[in-house]
Protein backbone atom coordinates (compact mmCIF):
# COMPACT_ATOMS: atom_id res chain seq x y z
CA UNK A 1 0.00 0.00 0.00
CA UNK A 2 1.23 3.40 -0.96
CA UNK A 3 1.06 5.20 2.88
CA UNK A 4 1.58 8.73 1.62
CA UNK A 5 -1.54 7.91 -0.86
CA UNK A 6 -3.24 6.91 2.19
CA UNK A 7 -2.10 10.16 4.03
CA UNK A 8 -3.67 12.08 1.33
CA UNK A 9 -7.12 10.56 1.22
CA UNK A 10 -7.15 10.79 5.24
CA UNK A 11 -6.36 14.43 5.34
CA UNK A 12 -8.64 15.12 2.60
CA UNK A 13 -11.18 13.73 4.36
CA UNK A 14 -10.56 15.11 7.50
CA UNK A 15 -10.44 18.88 6.03
CA UNK A 16 -14.05 18.01 4.29
CA UNK A 17 -15.66 16.62 7.30
CA UNK A 18 -13.68 19.66 8.98
CA UNK A 19 -15.80 21.88 6.57
CA UNK A 20 -18.70 19.99 6.70
CA UNK A 21 -19.07 21.71 10.24
CA UNK A 22 -17.72 17.82 11.74
CA UNK A 23 -16.27 18.09 15.07
CA UNK A 24 -13.97 14.96 15.67
CA UNK A 25 -10.86 13.02 14.97
CA UNK A 26 -10.16 11.20 12.16
CA UNK A 27 -8.21 8.12 12.78
CA UNK A 28 -5.09 8.03 10.91
CA UNK A 29 -4.51 4.90 9.13
CA UNK A 30 -0.90 5.36 8.23
CA UNK A 31 2.67 5.27 8.71
CA UNK A 32 2.37 1.50 9.70
CA UNK A 33 2.79 -1.72 7.58
CA UNK A 34 -0.33 -3.24 6.39
CA UNK A 35 -1.04 -5.54 8.85
CA UNK A 36 -0.98 -9.09 8.12
CA UNK A 37 -4.62 -10.38 9.47
CA UNK A 38 -4.92 -13.69 8.77
CA UNK A 39 -2.52 -16.15 9.59
CA UNK A 40 -3.64 -18.70 6.74
CA UNK A 41 -1.83 -21.85 6.47
CA UNK A 42 -1.23 -24.14 3.68
CA UNK A 43 -3.06 -26.90 2.47
CA UNK A 44 -7.22 -27.07 2.90
CA UNK A 45 -8.83 -24.77 5.54
CA UNK A 46 -12.17 -25.39 7.06
CA UNK A 47 -13.82 -22.05 6.13
CA UNK A 48 -17.05 -22.53 7.52
CA UNK A 49 -16.39 -20.50 10.27
CA UNK A 50 -15.57 -16.95 7.61
CA UNK A 51 -19.23 -17.85 5.69
CA UNK A 52 -22.41 -15.99 5.67
CA UNK A 53 -24.77 -17.82 3.89
CA UNK A 54 -26.57 -15.98 1.72
CA UNK A 55 -30.37 -15.80 -0.01
CA UNK A 56 -31.24 -12.49 -1.03
CA UNK A 57 -33.16 -12.98 -4.11
CA UNK A 58 -36.60 -10.94 -3.67
CA UNK A 59 -38.56 -14.21 -5.28
CA UNK A 60 -36.90 -16.45 -2.22
CA UNK A 61 -39.13 -19.22 -1.21
CA UNK A 62 -39.76 -20.73 2.53
CA UNK A 63 -38.58 -23.79 1.19
CA UNK A 64 -35.72 -21.91 -0.25
CA UNK A 65 -35.14 -20.44 3.17
CA UNK A 66 -35.50 -23.49 5.26
CA UNK A 67 -32.83 -25.15 2.87
CA UNK A 68 -30.20 -23.04 3.87
CA UNK A 69 -30.73 -22.87 7.35
CA UNK A 70 -30.39 -26.62 7.33
CA UNK A 71 -27.05 -26.29 5.36
CA UNK A 72 -25.80 -23.66 7.92
CA UNK A 73 -26.66 -25.80 10.69
CA UNK A 74 -25.12 -29.08 9.07
CA UNK A 75 -21.80 -27.48 8.18
CA UNK A 76 -21.89 -24.89 11.02
CA UNK A 77 -21.78 -21.40 8.75
CA UNK A 78 -21.47 -18.32 10.48
CA UNK A 79 -24.72 -16.85 9.48
CA UNK A 80 -27.79 -17.00 7.30
CA UNK A 81 -28.48 -13.48 5.47
CA UNK A 82 -31.63 -13.29 4.10
CA UNK A 83 -34.02 -10.25 3.10
CA UNK A 84 -36.06 -9.06 6.02
CA UNK A 85 -39.39 -10.17 5.48
CA UNK A 86 -37.93 -13.76 6.12
CA UNK A 87 -35.97 -13.05 9.38
CA UNK A 88 -38.79 -14.37 11.49
CA UNK A 89 -38.89 -17.27 10.15
CA UNK A 90 -35.05 -17.83 10.12
CA UNK A 91 -34.70 -16.64 13.73
CA UNK A 92 -37.11 -19.54 14.78
CA UNK A 93 -34.99 -22.04 12.51
CA UNK A 94 -31.81 -21.48 13.83
CA UNK A 95 -33.14 -21.28 17.82
CA UNK A 96 -30.74 -23.14 19.97
CA UNK A 97 -28.06 -23.30 17.65
CA UNK A 98 -24.93 -20.63 16.70
CA UNK A 99 -25.59 -20.09 13.17
CA UNK A 100 -26.69 -16.01 13.17
CA UNK A 101 -29.65 -14.70 11.59
CA UNK A 102 -28.17 -11.86 9.65
CA UNK A 103 -30.13 -9.32 7.35
CA UNK A 104 -29.33 -6.43 5.25
CA UNK A 105 -30.52 -2.73 5.93
CA UNK A 106 -31.30 -0.24 3.19
CA UNK A 107 -30.56 -2.51 0.81
CA UNK A 108 -29.29 -2.77 -2.02
CA UNK A 109 -29.26 0.79 -3.22
CA UNK A 110 -28.31 2.59 0.00
CA UNK A 111 -30.81 5.27 -1.27
CA UNK A 112 -33.00 4.95 1.57
CA UNK A 113 -33.15 7.84 4.40
CA UNK A 114 -31.52 7.60 7.80
CA UNK A 115 -34.89 7.40 9.05
CA UNK A 116 -36.24 4.31 7.21
CA UNK A 117 -32.66 2.48 7.73
CA UNK A 118 -33.00 3.09 11.80
CA UNK A 119 -36.68 2.00 11.55
CA UNK A 120 -35.85 -1.31 9.09
CA UNK A 121 -32.99 -1.95 12.00
CA UNK A 122 -35.09 -1.70 14.92
CA UNK A 123 -37.64 -3.89 13.35
CA UNK A 124 -34.44 -6.56 11.73
CA UNK A 125 -33.47 -6.74 15.63
CA UNK A 126 -37.16 -7.27 17.14
CA UNK A 127 -37.76 -9.61 14.64
CA UNK A 128 -34.41 -11.61 15.57
CA UNK A 129 -31.42 -10.10 13.41
CA UNK A 130 -28.22 -10.57 15.16
CA UNK A 131 -26.25 -8.77 12.43
CA UNK A 132 -26.99 -6.18 10.17
CA UNK A 133 -25.42 -5.64 6.54
CA UNK A 134 -26.31 -1.91 5.73
CA UNK A 135 -25.63 -0.32 2.34
CA UNK A 136 -24.27 3.55 2.98
CA UNK A 137 -25.31 6.27 1.05
CA UNK A 138 -23.23 5.48 -1.65
CA UNK A 139 -24.36 8.95 -3.79
CA UNK A 140 -23.28 11.29 -0.63
CA UNK A 141 -19.78 9.01 -0.89
CA UNK A 142 -19.29 9.53 -4.38
CA UNK A 143 -19.92 13.57 -4.24
CA UNK A 144 -17.98 13.67 -0.82
CA UNK A 145 -21.03 14.62 1.45
CA UNK A 146 -19.24 12.68 4.33
CA UNK A 147 -20.71 14.36 7.33
CA UNK A 148 -24.02 12.49 5.96
CA UNK A 149 -22.32 9.21 5.12
CA UNK A 150 -21.37 9.19 8.35
CA UNK A 151 -24.19 10.59 10.53
CA UNK A 152 -26.04 7.68 8.56
CA UNK A 153 -24.36 4.75 9.72
CA UNK A 154 -23.91 6.46 13.27
CA UNK A 155 -27.62 6.73 13.45
CA UNK A 156 -28.18 2.71 12.55
CA UNK A 157 -24.95 1.65 15.07
CA UNK A 158 -26.90 4.00 17.88
CA UNK A 159 -30.09 1.77 17.28
CA UNK A 160 -28.29 -1.34 17.01
CA UNK A 161 -26.37 -1.99 19.95
CA UNK A 162 -24.43 -5.08 20.86
CA UNK A 163 -25.54 -6.42 16.96
CA UNK A 164 -23.24 -7.11 14.57
CA UNK A 165 -22.82 -3.98 12.28
CA UNK A 166 -21.51 -4.21 8.78
CA UNK A 167 -21.44 -1.50 5.74
CA UNK A 168 -21.48 -2.21 2.35
CA UNK A 169 -19.18 0.38 0.38
CA UNK A 170 -20.50 -1.20 -3.47
CA UNK A 171 -17.17 -1.23 -4.41
CA UNK A 172 -18.15 -1.16 -8.32
CA UNK A 173 -19.72 2.28 -8.39
CA UNK A 174 -16.22 3.23 -6.36
CA UNK A 175 -12.60 4.80 -7.15
CA UNK A 176 -10.16 3.50 -5.05
CA UNK A 177 -10.11 6.90 -3.45
CA UNK A 178 -14.03 6.47 -2.44
CA UNK A 179 -12.83 2.92 -0.91
CA UNK A 180 -10.55 4.72 1.20
CA UNK A 181 -12.35 7.14 2.66
CA UNK A 182 -15.80 4.88 3.05
CA UNK A 183 -13.58 2.37 5.02
CA UNK A 184 -12.02 5.27 7.65
CA UNK A 185 -15.83 6.58 7.87
CA UNK A 186 -17.24 3.00 8.46
CA UNK A 187 -14.66 2.92 11.43
CA UNK A 188 -15.23 5.84 12.48
CA UNK A 189 -19.08 5.70 12.95
CA UNK A 190 -18.21 2.68 14.80
CA UNK A 191 -19.64 -0.38 12.79
CA UNK A 192 -18.10 -3.76 13.22
CA UNK A 193 -17.18 -4.70 9.17
CA UNK A 194 -16.82 -2.92 6.16
CA UNK A 195 -18.03 -4.89 3.46
CA UNK A 196 -17.80 -4.86 -0.35
CA UNK A 197 -20.47 -4.76 -2.52
CA UNK A 198 -24.72 -5.79 -2.88
CA UNK A 199 -24.11 -8.61 -5.08
CA UNK A 200 -26.73 -6.58 -7.41
CA UNK A 201 -24.59 -3.91 -8.48
CA UNK A 202 -21.86 -3.76 -11.07
CA UNK A 203 -18.71 -5.95 -9.82
CA UNK A 204 -17.93 -7.81 -6.97
CA UNK A 205 -15.22 -8.38 -4.50
CA UNK A 206 -11.71 -7.65 -5.66
CA UNK A 207 -8.45 -9.12 -3.60
CA UNK A 208 -6.81 -5.62 -4.21
CA UNK A 209 -10.04 -3.78 -3.16
CA UNK A 210 -10.11 -5.82 0.15
CA UNK A 211 -6.04 -5.32 0.70
CA UNK A 212 -6.93 -1.23 0.52
CA UNK A 213 -9.73 -2.11 2.84
CA UNK A 214 -7.89 -4.28 5.43
CA UNK A 215 -4.90 -1.57 5.62
CA UNK A 216 -7.47 1.16 5.76
CA UNK A 217 -9.39 -0.26 9.12
CA UNK A 218 -6.18 -1.97 10.83
CA UNK A 219 -5.94 -5.32 12.30
CA UNK A 220 -9.11 -5.48 14.63
CA UNK A 221 -11.82 -4.55 12.52
CA UNK A 222 -14.20 -7.00 10.32
CA UNK A 223 -13.25 -6.77 6.38
CA UNK A 224 -16.35 -9.16 4.53
CA UNK A 225 -15.82 -10.07 0.80
CA UNK A 226 -19.05 -10.63 -1.32
CA UNK A 227 -20.02 -10.18 -4.75
CA UNK A 228 -18.88 -13.44 -6.76
CA UNK A 229 -17.37 -15.24 -4.28
CA UNK A 230 -18.10 -18.77 -5.72
CA UNK A 231 -15.52 -21.63 -4.91
CA UNK A 232 -13.07 -22.53 -2.41
CA UNK A 233 -9.68 -20.32 -4.51
CA UNK A 234 -11.72 -16.89 -4.21
CA UNK A 235 -12.89 -17.25 -0.69
CA UNK A 236 -8.69 -18.21 0.45
CA UNK A 237 -7.58 -15.58 -1.89
CA UNK A 238 -10.16 -12.86 -0.33
CA UNK A 239 -9.10 -14.11 3.63
CA UNK A 240 -5.26 -14.26 2.25
CA UNK A 241 -5.77 -10.50 1.38
CA UNK A 242 -7.14 -9.84 4.85
CA UNK A 243 -11.55 -10.60 4.72
CA UNK A 244 -12.52 -11.79 7.74
CA UNK A 245 -15.68 -13.13 6.86
CA UNK A 246 -17.18 -14.16 3.30
CA UNK A 247 -20.48 -13.48 2.01
CA UNK A 248 -21.77 -15.93 -0.89
CA UNK A 249 -24.90 -17.81 -2.06
CA UNK A 250 -22.12 -20.51 -3.01
CA UNK A 251 -21.17 -21.64 0.64
CA UNK A 252 -21.91 -25.21 -0.12
CA UNK A 253 -19.91 -25.46 -2.91
CA UNK A 254 -16.75 -23.60 -1.46
CA UNK A 255 -17.00 -26.07 1.50
CA UNK A 256 -17.41 -28.77 -1.11
CA UNK A 257 -14.30 -27.71 -2.37
CA UNK A 258 -12.82 -28.05 0.96
CA UNK A 259 -14.09 -31.59 1.59
CA UNK A 260 -14.24 -33.09 -2.03
CA UNK A 261 -16.36 -32.42 -5.04
CA UNK A 262 -19.38 -34.86 -5.17
CA UNK A 263 -18.78 -36.02 -1.64
CA UNK A 264 -21.85 -33.72 -0.40
CA UNK B 1 -57.34 -12.10 -23.93
CA UNK B 2 -58.20 -16.04 -23.00
CA UNK B 3 -61.84 -14.88 -20.74
CA UNK B 4 -62.22 -18.43 -19.77
CA UNK B 5 -58.28 -18.62 -18.26
CA UNK B 6 -58.89 -15.67 -16.97
CA UNK B 7 -61.99 -16.72 -14.62
CA UNK B 8 -60.20 -19.51 -13.49
CA UNK B 9 -57.04 -17.37 -12.14
CA UNK B 10 -59.43 -15.31 -10.18
CA UNK B 11 -61.68 -18.32 -9.03
CA UNK B 12 -58.61 -20.26 -7.95
CA UNK B 13 -56.94 -16.69 -6.26
CA UNK B 14 -60.69 -16.72 -4.65
CA UNK B 15 -60.15 -20.04 -3.25
CA UNK B 16 -56.48 -19.84 -2.19
CA UNK B 17 -57.60 -15.92 -0.22
CA UNK B 18 -60.37 -17.83 1.18
CA UNK B 19 -58.11 -20.76 2.65
CA UNK B 20 -55.77 -17.88 3.81
CA UNK B 21 -58.39 -16.52 5.96
CA UNK B 22 -59.49 -13.41 3.78
CA UNK B 23 -63.01 -12.68 4.30
CA UNK B 24 -63.77 -10.20 1.42
CA UNK B 25 -64.85 -10.74 -2.57
CA UNK B 26 -62.63 -10.81 -5.44
CA UNK B 27 -63.79 -8.57 -7.80
CA UNK B 28 -64.22 -9.92 -11.36
CA UNK B 29 -62.37 -9.03 -14.48
CA UNK B 30 -63.95 -11.47 -16.63
CA UNK B 31 -67.02 -11.74 -18.86
CA UNK B 32 -66.42 -8.33 -20.83
CA UNK B 33 -64.35 -7.46 -23.72
CA UNK B 34 -60.85 -6.24 -22.59
CA UNK B 35 -61.43 -2.53 -22.60
CA UNK B 36 -59.99 -0.08 -25.20
CA UNK B 37 -58.34 1.98 -22.84
CA UNK B 38 -56.39 4.83 -24.76
CA UNK B 39 -57.60 6.70 -27.61
CA UNK B 40 -54.53 7.01 -29.75
CA UNK B 41 -54.60 9.01 -32.14
CA UNK B 42 -52.45 8.39 -35.36
CA UNK B 43 -49.46 10.39 -35.62
CA UNK B 44 -47.35 12.00 -32.88
CA UNK B 45 -48.00 12.45 -29.82
CA UNK B 46 -46.83 14.54 -26.60
CA UNK B 47 -46.42 12.28 -24.45
CA UNK B 48 -45.24 14.14 -21.63
CA UNK B 49 -47.88 14.27 -18.90
CA UNK B 50 -47.65 10.29 -19.67
CA UNK B 51 -43.94 10.10 -18.15
CA UNK B 52 -42.59 9.56 -14.90
CA UNK B 53 -38.94 11.01 -15.12
CA UNK B 54 -36.68 8.26 -13.37
CA UNK B 55 -33.39 8.46 -11.88
CA UNK B 56 -33.37 5.73 -9.10
CA UNK B 57 -29.08 4.68 -9.63
CA UNK B 58 -27.77 4.51 -6.09
CA UNK B 59 -24.93 6.96 -7.04
CA UNK B 60 -27.33 9.65 -8.16
CA UNK B 61 -25.58 12.89 -7.61
CA UNK B 62 -27.68 16.05 -6.64
CA UNK B 63 -26.88 17.97 -9.49
CA UNK B 64 -28.19 14.59 -11.32
CA UNK B 65 -31.26 15.18 -9.30
CA UNK B 66 -31.67 18.80 -10.32
CA UNK B 67 -30.95 18.18 -13.80
CA UNK B 68 -34.22 15.90 -14.32
CA UNK B 69 -36.00 17.70 -12.49
CA UNK B 70 -35.19 21.14 -14.87
CA UNK B 71 -36.05 18.68 -17.60
CA UNK B 72 -39.40 17.86 -15.86
CA UNK B 73 -40.42 21.40 -15.37
CA UNK B 74 -39.20 22.44 -19.08
CA UNK B 75 -40.91 19.32 -20.48
CA UNK B 76 -44.09 19.03 -18.03
CA UNK B 77 -43.19 15.53 -17.47
CA UNK B 78 -46.49 14.11 -14.39
CA UNK B 79 -43.86 13.30 -11.69
CA UNK B 80 -39.44 13.11 -11.08
CA UNK B 81 -39.15 9.59 -9.88
CA UNK B 82 -36.02 9.25 -7.51
CA UNK B 83 -34.70 7.56 -4.55
CA UNK B 84 -36.46 8.71 -0.76
CA UNK B 85 -32.82 10.21 0.12
CA UNK B 86 -33.58 12.49 -2.65
CA UNK B 87 -36.74 13.21 -2.00
CA UNK B 88 -36.60 16.61 0.33
CA UNK B 89 -34.32 18.12 -2.88
CA UNK B 90 -36.61 17.42 -5.16
CA UNK B 91 -39.78 18.79 -3.54
CA UNK B 92 -38.02 21.79 -2.83
CA UNK B 93 -37.25 22.19 -6.70
CA UNK B 94 -40.44 21.11 -7.85
CA UNK B 95 -42.46 23.23 -5.36
CA UNK B 96 -45.08 25.33 -7.20
CA UNK B 97 -44.99 23.40 -10.72
CA UNK B 98 -46.92 20.81 -11.86
CA UNK B 99 -44.55 18.05 -11.24
CA UNK B 100 -44.88 15.89 -8.77
CA UNK B 101 -42.42 14.09 -6.09
CA UNK B 102 -42.22 10.85 -6.70
CA UNK B 103 -40.44 7.81 -4.89
CA UNK B 104 -40.28 4.43 -4.34
CA UNK B 105 -40.73 2.04 -1.32
CA UNK B 106 -38.98 -1.15 -0.61
CA UNK B 107 -37.28 -0.72 -3.69
CA UNK B 108 -36.11 -2.81 -5.68
CA UNK B 109 -36.65 -6.28 -3.73
CA UNK B 110 -40.18 -5.93 -2.25
CA UNK B 111 -38.35 -7.95 0.61
CA UNK B 112 -38.71 -5.52 3.33
CA UNK B 113 -41.06 -6.14 6.47
CA UNK B 114 -44.80 -4.53 6.39
CA UNK B 115 -43.64 -2.25 9.20
CA UNK B 116 -40.72 -0.61 7.29
CA UNK B 117 -42.88 -0.18 3.94
CA UNK B 118 -45.14 1.74 5.98
CA UNK B 119 -42.27 3.40 7.80
CA UNK B 120 -40.42 4.56 4.59
CA UNK B 121 -44.12 5.68 2.89
CA UNK B 122 -44.55 8.15 6.15
CA UNK B 123 -41.04 9.39 6.05
CA UNK B 124 -41.15 10.04 1.53
CA UNK B 125 -44.59 11.54 2.62
CA UNK B 126 -43.60 14.06 4.85
CA UNK B 127 -40.48 14.69 3.06
CA UNK B 128 -42.58 16.08 0.08
CA UNK B 129 -43.63 13.12 -2.32
CA UNK B 130 -46.77 12.72 -3.82
CA UNK B 131 -46.68 9.59 -5.45
CA UNK B 132 -45.48 6.25 -3.85
CA UNK B 133 -44.14 2.87 -6.39
CA UNK B 134 -43.79 0.28 -3.89
CA UNK B 135 -42.81 -3.13 -4.58
CA UNK B 136 -44.97 -6.02 -3.49
CA UNK B 137 -43.89 -8.93 -1.80
CA UNK B 138 -42.52 -10.52 -4.53
CA UNK B 139 -41.42 -13.85 -2.53
CA UNK B 140 -45.12 -14.15 -1.39
CA UNK B 141 -46.46 -13.69 -4.76
CA UNK B 142 -44.54 -16.38 -6.22
CA UNK B 143 -45.00 -18.80 -3.25
CA UNK B 144 -49.37 -17.64 -3.30
CA UNK B 145 -49.37 -16.84 0.09
CA UNK B 146 -51.66 -13.98 -1.45
CA UNK B 147 -53.39 -12.66 1.82
CA UNK B 148 -49.36 -11.84 2.78
CA UNK B 149 -49.09 -9.99 -0.72
CA UNK B 150 -52.37 -7.91 0.10
CA UNK B 151 -51.90 -7.16 3.28
CA UNK B 152 -48.69 -5.55 2.51
CA UNK B 153 -50.28 -3.38 0.46
CA UNK B 154 -53.27 -2.37 2.47
CA UNK B 155 -50.90 -1.41 5.02
CA UNK B 156 -48.90 1.17 2.79
CA UNK B 157 -52.40 1.95 1.34
CA UNK B 158 -53.18 2.80 4.60
CA UNK B 159 -50.32 4.87 5.72
CA UNK B 160 -50.45 6.84 2.57
CA UNK B 161 -54.33 8.56 2.21
CA UNK B 162 -54.53 10.24 -0.62
CA UNK B 163 -51.01 10.24 -2.76
CA UNK B 164 -50.98 7.92 -5.50
CA UNK B 165 -49.91 4.72 -5.10
CA UNK B 166 -48.12 2.22 -7.26
CA UNK B 167 -47.92 -1.16 -6.73
CA UNK B 168 -44.60 -2.98 -8.55
CA UNK B 169 -45.21 -6.97 -9.50
CA UNK B 170 -41.53 -7.05 -10.83
CA UNK B 171 -42.85 -9.11 -14.19
CA UNK B 172 -39.85 -10.69 -15.18
CA UNK B 173 -39.82 -12.75 -12.29
CA UNK B 174 -43.50 -13.97 -12.85
CA UNK B 175 -45.33 -16.20 -14.75
CA UNK B 176 -48.63 -15.28 -16.49
CA UNK B 177 -50.74 -16.56 -13.73
CA UNK B 178 -48.69 -14.34 -11.20
CA UNK B 179 -49.10 -11.70 -13.16
CA UNK B 180 -52.86 -11.97 -13.52
CA UNK B 181 -53.30 -12.47 -9.69
CA UNK B 182 -50.94 -9.69 -8.36
CA UNK B 183 -52.62 -7.49 -10.74
CA UNK B 184 -55.97 -8.71 -8.57
CA UNK B 185 -54.39 -8.69 -5.22
CA UNK B 186 -53.21 -4.33 -6.42
CA UNK B 187 -56.35 -3.64 -7.45
CA UNK B 188 -58.68 -4.80 -4.11
CA UNK B 189 -55.55 -3.44 -1.73
CA UNK B 190 -57.10 0.40 -3.16
CA UNK B 191 -53.67 0.73 -4.73
CA UNK B 192 -53.60 3.15 -8.07
CA UNK B 193 -51.97 1.62 -10.63
CA UNK B 194 -50.46 -1.72 -11.09
CA UNK B 195 -46.89 -1.46 -12.56
CA UNK B 196 -44.71 -3.80 -14.62
CA UNK B 197 -40.97 -3.40 -13.71
CA UNK B 198 -38.17 -1.86 -10.92
CA UNK B 199 -35.41 -1.30 -13.74
CA UNK B 200 -33.13 -3.28 -11.47
CA UNK B 201 -34.48 -6.96 -12.10
CA UNK B 202 -34.37 -9.00 -15.15
CA UNK B 203 -36.76 -8.09 -17.82
CA UNK B 204 -39.06 -5.10 -18.67
CA UNK B 205 -42.55 -3.88 -19.56
CA UNK B 206 -43.82 -5.86 -22.46
CA UNK B 207 -47.11 -5.52 -24.88
CA UNK B 208 -48.42 -8.87 -23.88
CA UNK B 209 -48.32 -7.98 -20.05
CA UNK B 210 -49.66 -4.60 -20.31
CA UNK B 211 -52.29 -5.91 -22.58
CA UNK B 212 -53.01 -8.67 -19.01
CA UNK B 213 -52.79 -6.23 -16.92
CA UNK B 214 -55.29 -3.49 -18.56
CA UNK B 215 -57.82 -7.08 -19.22
CA UNK B 216 -57.56 -7.64 -15.34
CA UNK B 217 -57.76 -4.18 -14.02
CA UNK B 218 -60.44 -2.78 -16.54
CA UNK B 219 -60.60 0.59 -17.72
CA UNK B 220 -60.49 2.78 -14.70
CA UNK B 221 -57.29 2.09 -12.29
CA UNK B 222 -53.85 2.56 -13.33
CA UNK B 223 -51.93 1.00 -15.29
CA UNK B 224 -47.62 1.87 -15.56
CA UNK B 225 -45.14 0.51 -18.16
CA UNK B 226 -41.37 0.69 -16.68
CA UNK B 227 -37.97 -1.09 -17.35
CA UNK B 228 -36.64 -1.08 -20.94
CA UNK B 229 -38.74 2.07 -22.15
CA UNK B 230 -36.44 4.15 -24.12
CA UNK B 231 -37.82 5.50 -26.90
CA UNK B 232 -41.35 7.14 -28.77
CA UNK B 233 -41.94 3.81 -30.73
CA UNK B 234 -41.99 1.63 -27.75
CA UNK B 235 -43.84 4.30 -25.21
CA UNK B 236 -46.52 4.53 -27.79
CA UNK B 237 -46.94 0.59 -27.99
CA UNK B 238 -47.04 0.56 -24.27
CA UNK B 239 -50.27 3.51 -24.54
CA UNK B 240 -52.00 1.65 -27.18
CA UNK B 241 -51.59 -1.59 -25.12
CA UNK B 242 -53.19 -0.32 -21.91
CA UNK B 243 -50.90 1.56 -20.39
CA UNK B 244 -51.27 5.01 -18.74
CA UNK B 245 -47.90 6.27 -17.41
CA UNK B 246 -44.38 5.14 -18.46
CA UNK B 247 -41.79 5.27 -16.20
CA UNK B 248 -38.28 5.85 -17.66
CA UNK B 249 -35.00 7.52 -17.41
CA UNK B 250 -35.30 8.29 -21.01
CA UNK B 251 -37.90 11.04 -20.91
CA UNK B 252 -36.09 13.53 -23.01
CA UNK B 253 -35.04 11.29 -25.37
CA UNK B 254 -39.03 9.80 -25.85
CA UNK B 255 -39.57 13.31 -26.17
CA UNK B 256 -36.96 14.46 -28.75
CA UNK B 257 -38.40 11.49 -30.53
CA UNK B 258 -41.62 13.47 -31.25
CA UNK B 259 -40.31 17.29 -31.70
CA UNK B 260 -37.40 15.69 -33.93
CA UNK B 261 -34.07 14.31 -33.37
CA UNK B 262 -31.01 17.07 -32.66
CA UNK B 263 -33.82 19.61 -31.95
CA UNK B 264 -33.08 19.88 -27.81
Amino acid sequence: MDQKWLREQTQELELALAEQGFRGSVPMVVDRQPPQVAEVPEGKLNLARFIDHTLLKPDASRLAVKQICEEAREYQFRSVCVNPVHIPYVAELLQGTAVRPCTVIGFPLGASTTLTKVMEARDAIANGAQELDMVLNVGALVEGDYAAVLSDIKAVRDAAPGVVLKVILETGLLTKEHIVRGSILVKMAGADFVKTSTGFGPGGATVEDIRIMRAVVGPDFGVKASGGVRDYETAVAMIRAGATRIGTSSGTAIIRGVEGAGEY
